[in-house]
Formats: C-alpha cells, structure tokens, sequence
C-alpha cells in the first residue's frame, strides 16, 4: 500500500511526485517512456522560468534527474483501470495490480475521443483490459476493437473462453488470430444497450455481444476511473486541485488550458501538497 | 500605454512577464530590489523541479537572467495606488503615473494587517501616499501613520498645506518634524466615519480629521485597487486566474496556500497567458 499512486511521468506528474516524497509520503509513480510525454515533443521552449532556451527532451531529462535524490518506486506501465475501495484506490496495469491512499492523475493531454455510449457502458461491458476481464466472457459473445497489434495476443486470449471473438482492427498489415476469431474491418461508431452494453455499432452492421473492449496506446481519464466529473474534456478541478472524488487530485495538461509546462509544473505541486493535507488527515482520523 | 502592467517582481511576476513578452505584448514590470520577496529568503530549496538543492538568492538570480533576453520595463518602485479607468488602469509610485490595459497582481504575501475601517474608507479621506493627495487637504485635519522615517518627509510637505498634521511614528528613534506638527506615540486601533473618514481611534484618544495616510513599507492588494474581491486574505481568482475585475488577474502567493515558488511560476504563466487572451479580445472589439 503507497500513500500516492500518480499516474504520468510528464512535468505535471514529476511535479506531484518531487512534493510528495519531500513531504515523506510513499509514492509509486506510473510513467510510461519519456517519449510517450508531450514536453519531449517540444522542439524549443523558452518560456519555463529559469530555464531558457531549451527543448523538451533535454528540460524532461533535467526534471528527472531531480527526482534521481529522491526514493520512489517508478513503474513504466499502463494503468488501465482504478477501482475505488472503502479507504483506498486499487490500480491495475496489465501486469500487475497496485493499492493506494491517495490518486493524483497526470495523463496530459486526451489523444482520441472515446465512441458514443463507451463511457456510459464502462464497466457494464465495456473494459479497457481483456486479459483482465477475460474470465468474466467464458462461454459469451466479445468484440475486441483495437488501435495496436498487441489487441491480436488479447484475441487470441479471449479466442480460448469465449463463444466467439469479433476482431475489429484500426490499423493496417497482416494479423496473427486464431482461426475462429471474425475479422471485421470497419470504424465502430457507437456503443448501444439498456443496463448493460449490448450492441457494438459498425459502419454497416450491428454486433449483438455480451463485452466489448477497446485497446488502444492511451487511456482517457474518464475510463480510467468511474463517476470522475468533466467540465468539456477537462477533469474538473477546485484551486487544491481536487477533483469530485475524495483523494483524487489531478494536474497538468488533463486539468484543461493553458497547455504548458509551468502550468503543469505548479499544479503538479499543489495537487501533491493537497494529497499529503489528506493523508495526513486520515492520519489524524485513524488515531 | 503598456499593454500589461505587473506589480510585483518575484517568481509569479517574473513568469507573467515572460509569458507575456513571448507573446509579443508590451509590458511594465514593477520589480522592488529582489531582497524584498520571500523567494530571496528562501536559504534552502529543492522543489522546483529541474532546480535541484539550490537557495531562494540563486533561483531568483536565474529567473532575472532569463528575462534579460526579453525587452521590457522594469521600474524599482513601490505602486500605491491603481485607478480603474474606462478602457485601462492608472498606476501611480512616489515618482510617477503609469498607464496600462491588463493588469497582474503578483504582490506576494501581504505582510500585516489593514486596521478595522482602513479598507472601508479607501479613497473616502483614507489615503497611502500623502504626497500625491497632499493638496486636496489644503487648510484641512491630516493624521499620517508611518512605519518608517520617510514618512516624515511627507509629514513635513503636508504640514506647509494643511491647518493640522499629526504624525503617528510606529517606529523607535529620532524624528525630524517640522515644529507645528503633533507627535503622538499610539497604536492606530480603528478608522471611523460616515460617508467618509472622520474619526482615527487611537488607544485613549479619537482625532477628529479630514485626511489619514497610512505609509507602510509594503502595501496591500485590497489598498491598491478598489472593489477587489478577496477569499479571506487571499484575492479571488478562477482557474484563468482572474479575479472579479475585468482585465486584472492575480499570481503567486497574494492568491493563497500553497506559498511555493512552482506554484507561483504556473499561476504566473496562466495569469500572464489570460491577459494576453483578453488584450487579444479588446483588439477584436476595436476592428
Ligand atoms: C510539439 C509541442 C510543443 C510544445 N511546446 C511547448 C512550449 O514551448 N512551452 C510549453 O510550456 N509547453 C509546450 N508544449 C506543451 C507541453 O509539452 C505540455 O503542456 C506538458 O508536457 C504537459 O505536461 P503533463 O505532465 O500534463 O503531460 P505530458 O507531458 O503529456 O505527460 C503525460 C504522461 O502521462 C502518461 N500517461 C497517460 N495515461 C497514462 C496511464 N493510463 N498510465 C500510465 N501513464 C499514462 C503519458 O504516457 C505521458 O508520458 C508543447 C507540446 C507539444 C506537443
Ligand atoms: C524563509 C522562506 C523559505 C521558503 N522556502 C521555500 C521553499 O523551499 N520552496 C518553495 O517553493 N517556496 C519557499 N518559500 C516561499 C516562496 O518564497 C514564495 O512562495 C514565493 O516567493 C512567492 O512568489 P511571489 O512572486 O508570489 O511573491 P514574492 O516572492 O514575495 O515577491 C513579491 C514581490 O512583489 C513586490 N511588491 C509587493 N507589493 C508591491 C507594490 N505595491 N509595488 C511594487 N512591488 C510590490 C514585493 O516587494 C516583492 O518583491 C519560502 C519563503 C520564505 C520566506
């Protein structure tokens, strides 16, 4: 159990992490290839104070070696789903499972919307992690959309329980399936049920299924844990930067405009100083 | 006229400032000697990311230096007081007036308290700069307080106009006054009136006047402009860091907890980047 689980390794996550580990609190920091940040996009900045002229991959690796002085646990890992418990969250990446007292997420920027009724149906048949939920299909009917050709090894996964497994890739080449998965190649646009998802809509044809997964490089905020209050794409924030779920702050570019560092540098700090207020204030609870 | 007027030159207005020049707008930056912020106290730093184990002395001087590539106006003057004009701001120091369109407060923390009626009467008979108001109260009832000796300077200009000057040192030592005025050694408890100033409560006794200044090394945001809205000692922003008058916003410690440098550099930025917006939006009005 960490005090802090933060997930993104960007300006904003680093941020939270370097004033969580200075106010001693245990954090185990989820970021994924420095590559995978916007900042290492950043050709030239000039315009995060005390550092000119620079770029974003150097100005990232400066940022990480300050980290360097401090212990902390850092996991290059997609969180793919957060499940509130009673007085802790609980995180899942596809290798391995996490438990924490406070969240701080940092995701950056979303990079794709996510269909029409996807998020209405998360977690009532819609998931982000078949090998994950697999179990839950055995004998049932799945579709697996997929943006990478890892989606093939979770088909292939699935192709073993499940009645049958509808493949619908969005990406090009050859793919390596097991011969009783449907291959479908169209865009899905919406997905449809009562209480729980029941149909994926295609281009020209419906799916009738009991599951459907999206596999994709990143994962939105509002699929990583549910009832996570939005203002338009932007997790909704207070000045603490805390969201509508208790022990849930967030920071950076996920939080909405200005996309920039120093924005995202600053509520980094704040949201990792509001999660150390409370701890500390369960703290004071437990005793 | 200047574009953006900031007042304050720590963390919060140095990254305004630079946000601001980056985006091409003209801006006068009114910068006390750095020894004045809290930044140059800072002995021993470590959490502003990218900055590892340095001192407050040391970061301040890397903020000024990056600002060096930019051109700007910097002025070591203290403003006293801010008028809201029609399409724009008057600020005026000791030495001159000043005229902008945006403005960013970027006072860092207030450092004592206004006494009970000060703010009431703000610009009805309360004043912070006798000599700029001096001749107003021509034949009139002046009390000045003053935490520092200047203040006797500006005891002596008004006593040459006014009927009465008392003078309320909050200070040890020597004065040097001119011979008409009264010299009264109390705390000032209480500014009292109707529609304006009229009483200034003292510990045993109440002076009957038309005039008080009040002349303090630093002064309050909630004395420099009027109608400014506050949250308890803080000034009310939103997450644009506006506060609740059209084209002023507010950065850095004057704005609350955490007092941090990081978040006083992002709060700079987005403060900094709304002036712009809204500079941009006054230009569209005019076409
Ligand atoms: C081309 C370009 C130029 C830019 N130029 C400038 C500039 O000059 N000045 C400036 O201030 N800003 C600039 N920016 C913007 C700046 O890069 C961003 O504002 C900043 O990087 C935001 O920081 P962040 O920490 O919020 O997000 P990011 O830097 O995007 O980091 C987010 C991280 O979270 C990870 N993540 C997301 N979801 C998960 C998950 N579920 N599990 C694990 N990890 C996850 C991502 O993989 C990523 O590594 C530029 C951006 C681009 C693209
Ligand atoms: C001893 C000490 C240690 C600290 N240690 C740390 C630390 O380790 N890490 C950290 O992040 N933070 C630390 N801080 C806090 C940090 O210094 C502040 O959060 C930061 O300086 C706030 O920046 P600012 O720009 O809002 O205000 P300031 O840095 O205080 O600057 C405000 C400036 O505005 C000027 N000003 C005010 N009114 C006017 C006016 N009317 N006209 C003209 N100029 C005006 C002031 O003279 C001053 O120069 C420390 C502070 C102190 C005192």
């Amino acid at each position: 159990m960490y005090d802090v689980a933060i997930i993104g390794g960007g300006p904003a996550g680093l941020s939270a992490a370097l004033n969580c580990r200075i106010r001693n609190k245990s954090v185990i920091l989820f970021a994924q290839d420095p590559k995978t940040t916007d900042l290492h996009k950043a050709a030239h900045m000039d315009n995060y104070l005390g550092f000119p002229d620079t770029d974003g991959a150097t100005l990232l690796d400066q940022f990480c070696q300050h980290l360097k002085n401090y212990e902390l646990t850092i996991k290059n890992e997609k969180i793919l789903e957060i499940y509130q418990m009673d007085d802790s969250f609980a995180l899942s990446s596809k290798k391995d499972a996490y438990n924490s007292k406070a969240l701080i997420l940092a995701t950056g920027l979303p990079k794709f919307r996510a269909i029409k009724g996807e998020e209405e149906f998360l977690g009532k048949g819609v998931g982000y992690c078949a090998t994950c939920d697999g179990p839950l299909f055995k004998g049932k009917k799945v579709a697996i959309v997929s943006t990478m050709d890892e989606g093939e090894k979770e088909a292939n996964f699935l192709a073993e329980l499940a009645e049958k497994v509808y493949y619908i890739p969005l990406y090009k080449g050859d793919l390596k399936l097991a011969e009783n998965i449907d291959i479908i190649r169209q865009k899905p646009q919406e997905v449809k049920g009562n209480l729980k998802a029941e149909y994926l809509v295609l281009e020209d044809q419906e799916l009738h299924v009991d599951g459907i997964f999206f596999l994709r490089e990143s994962v939105q905020p509002s699929q990583l844990i549910a009832g996570l209050e939005f203002d338009k794409k932007a997790i909704k924030v207070d000045r603490d930067m805390a969201t509508n779920i208790e022990g849930v702050y967030a920071a950076g570019d996920c939080t909405g405009k200005p996309l920039q560092v120093a924005k995202a540098v600053g509520e980094g700090q704040v949201a990792g100083l509001s999660a150390v207020s409370f701890l500390d204030g369960l703290k004071q609870k437990n005793k």
